[in-house]
């Protein structure tokens, strides 16, 4: 085989998006993939993940059904082995879905873990394939230190959790970033003890505040938090009732002052990127200490090389979305004559916990205070979400004090993950909260907060809000 | 009492935001209302409503119970008098919050009913008092025929169905626009046999089209719908078995060859303005057939004079963020030294059907085909509907040919009540199909639903879309 014109190492979201821009310009290419094919976000992600919090979403309403006027709540049950087994077929069909486009590639898509043997060469299985550009788009894979190594069969990971065939009675989960968040909460309400560690004092990826410590007071209600140590693991037997570890052998997990002995422990550290030994130090420029080169995020290029590096192998943005974009930026240049850049996206993250966690645009921990003006909504009070009896959470934007402009937003709130969208679209579209009052917010819905939010902000801005009508009203062009 | 500034009559939605904007500028005001005070959006519409069918809503999902793992759904009941007696709680507490502002005006508050005697005299209660302005808010009233009179100890309205101490076993809903559609969906899920009447081809007020076909399709799993015929009514007997109705007696609906003999039927032929007896013929002004004079809409003014005609009673949009824009706007111009003309927002109306109905900016009944470009998305098969076991609905999205402004959109979708606001805010902020695309859609969320839609538009533009690159990315500045 002669020299290709791509090959991209790598079959996830990023490795997809750039296969779909590259087969768009040119037949000459080659996808390598180590491992079983199918993205790791329908495999071992967002997909299962979310099947798993749809379960115990819908059993946690029972707990509302009295209070509706509905009886017999008390007599659902989870039944873990069918829930996971649901979780495991709604994966299949995404990831069957995933794989429809590398399916088709007969000997251009190849197994085997592929290694650099410099900017134009890539080994895979004894062979040396050369191409005019590489994207490598490795991925992650969740972060487990060395030391817990001799725990391994009591330690869960999104890789091995939605395989296990039950749950366990109690459960540890390490680290509450979004994936530790999400999962403490879908197993504590799908009947599973949960006690979650975490070294830091925010969770979610969230900045220190308000609404940090909102989601962290209503979680407690239904999960043990341990925040501002790093957690230990020892080994420790269970105590004989109940015991359903591995022959009775449990773990103990330490942090600071608190301590629990628990069956299995997810953990849920955040992902490695998968670049060892894929011989990133033949590119010949300098690697950081997590062992990756300088990328430009506009234009996914190392260091002027013809060679691209995207998704969570860049360990820049972990969300599917920028990889996928990552993907398309990466493939769109390795087939172009000349290296383009690429604005990206209004950041957004979200976390699927109920209420939905999520940030939008600049992060508050970012913002320069003296330039900015915070508004709020509360939930706990909001009529629609009142009516839904998912009354609970808060909402903060974040405007610049010399023009109005929304610039970013954080929040933890009923319908969160939709509110997040129409901040992300109103930050992405360069609006004012002036402007943001005069679009429609219907009633009764929980869009009604982000109307309460903005008000606040528009009521600090005398200067900028002009007669009193601004919160509704624009006087048409003469 | 003197000459005050202004009079409103009427403490609804629109009353109450004119009296918000009144009381910032002058204390010199009279509030008339006749009947119960409290908005009739709290009373008997918007938030009884809707706490309906968050009970029926939740119901509904039992049967997705066994698919997601969880079994015991079919122990739930629904306790319909602990429903009902639920609506009426959750509504009692929104009325009080919405009397709190007139609760407090003493004597200029007044209970009665109001009859113009001319641009600037109002009659109540025998006494005639004098305003240099007056804005009439009155409302509106469910739509009753004359002709069913005789029956009506068998009729509901949204007036009285909340009153209710029970459901019957078998209903018919008279009118499927909004209001009936929410009610008939609702009512069917908590159990009630129903079967529904509407004299058009389209149902909640959506135009001719793919999404009327695709709501009408699965609401038909859920009730009968006789379409295209006005419904008749006459006296019946009910059949003796499971006989509920007053004294045995029921009622035959018949609409074209169709016909069915039930206990009750819900009355939901639209609302009609409360104008009758106020007066408005000593205006001087020319009425309509509904006994309307013209208003203009950007500022609620009736030719030229200090009278302004705000909410249902204009009969403009029945909808409540519109009446409270029609009270402010009438409040602020009511006291204003000259008349301001503001802008109205973008279209926007939400039917809380499951899955939702709405429709946002321009008709799709009023747009010109030849200009328009028409992009779908199907939700049976997007992924994070099917993973809610939600999977169903259509959403369409009109753009112009000319520059991909997007115009339009009308949708049966999950989660379609936010869909709907963040595609009114891309029209409020008049954004284009390609740059739609550039703002993020997270996944796996319904909103990905969007961009499918939008890309779909941007394909058959080619024009307009630049190098392939558009649907995901923008050169940023040199």
């Amino acid at each position: 085989m002669g020299t290709v014109d791509v090959i991209i190492v790598g079959a996830g979201t990023a490795g997809l998006g750039a296969l779909r821009e590259v087969r768009k310009r040119t037949e000459s290419f080659i996808i390598i993939n180590d491992g079983p094919w199918g993205t790791m976000c329908a495999r071992v992600g967002c997909m299962p993940s979310k099947a798993l919090i749809e379960a115990a979403g819908e059993f946690h309403r029972r707990l509302v059904f009295p209070e509706l006027g509905l009886s017999g709540g008390e007599g659902l049950r989870v039944d873990t082995g069918a829930v996971l087994a649901r979780v495991r077929k709604v994966r299949d069909g995404f990831v069957s879905e995933t794989r429809e486009l590398t399916d088709q590639l007969g000997e251009r898509a190849i197994s085997g873990r592929a290694r650099l043997r410099g900017p134009g060469q890539v080994e895979v299985g004894g062979r040396v394939l050369e191409a005019r550009s590489i994207v490598l788009a490795t991925g992650s894979r969740p972060t487990v230190p060395e030391a817990w190594r001799p725990f391994a069969d009591r330690l869960l990971t999104t890789d091995s959790l939605f395989e296990e065939r039950g749950l366990p009675s109690r459960l540890a989960v390490v680290g509450l970033g979004p994936v530790g968040l999400e999962m403490a909460q879908a197993l504590a309400r799908l009947g599973v003890q949960v006690t979650a560690f975490h070294a830091a004092q925010t969770i979610g990826g969230l900045s220190a505040g308000p609404v940090n410590d909102a989601a962290l007071e209503l979680l407690r209600h239904e999960l043990t938090v341990h925040l501002g140590h790093e957690a230990q693991l020892t080994a420790a037997r269970l105590p004989a009732a109940g015991s359903e570890g591995a022959n009775g052998e449990g773990l103990r997990v330490t942090a600071g002052a608190a301590g629990v002995v628990i069956e299995r422990a997810l953990v849920a550290l955040g992902r490695t990127p998968n670049v060892q030994g894929l011989g990133l130090e033949t590119l010949g420029v300098p690697l950081d200490e997590k062992g990756l080169p300088e990328v430009d995020r506009t234009t996914l290029q190392v260091a002027g090389l013809p060679i691209f590096l995207a998704g969570d192998a860049n360990a820049e943005v972990p969300l599917q979305h920028e990889a996928a974009d990552d993907g398309h930026i990466s493939g769109l240049n390795a087939v172009a004559s000349s290296v383009r850049r690429f604005a990206r996206r209004t950041p957004l993250s979200i976390v699927f916990t109920d209420p939905n966690l999520a940030q939008v645009g600049q992060r508050f921990d970012a913002r320069a205070p003296d330039r900015t003006v915070v508004g709020e909504a509360r939930f706990a009070d909001q009529g629609r979400s009142r009516m839904m009896l998912r009354n609970a959470g808060l909402l903060r934007l974040c405007a610049d004090r010399e023009d109005g402009a929304l610039t970013g937003a954080e929040l933890f709130a009923p319908e969160g993950e939709h509110l997040a969208h129409w901040l992300a679209l109103a930050i992405h579209r360069r609006s004012t909260v002036f402007d943001l009052l005069r679009a429609p917010f219907y009633h009764p819905t929980v869009e009604e907060g982000l109307r309460t939010a903005l008000v606040e902000i528009a009521k600090q801005l005398p200067r900028l809000s002009g007669d009193g009508a601004f919160p509704l009203l624009s006087t048409p062009g003469a």
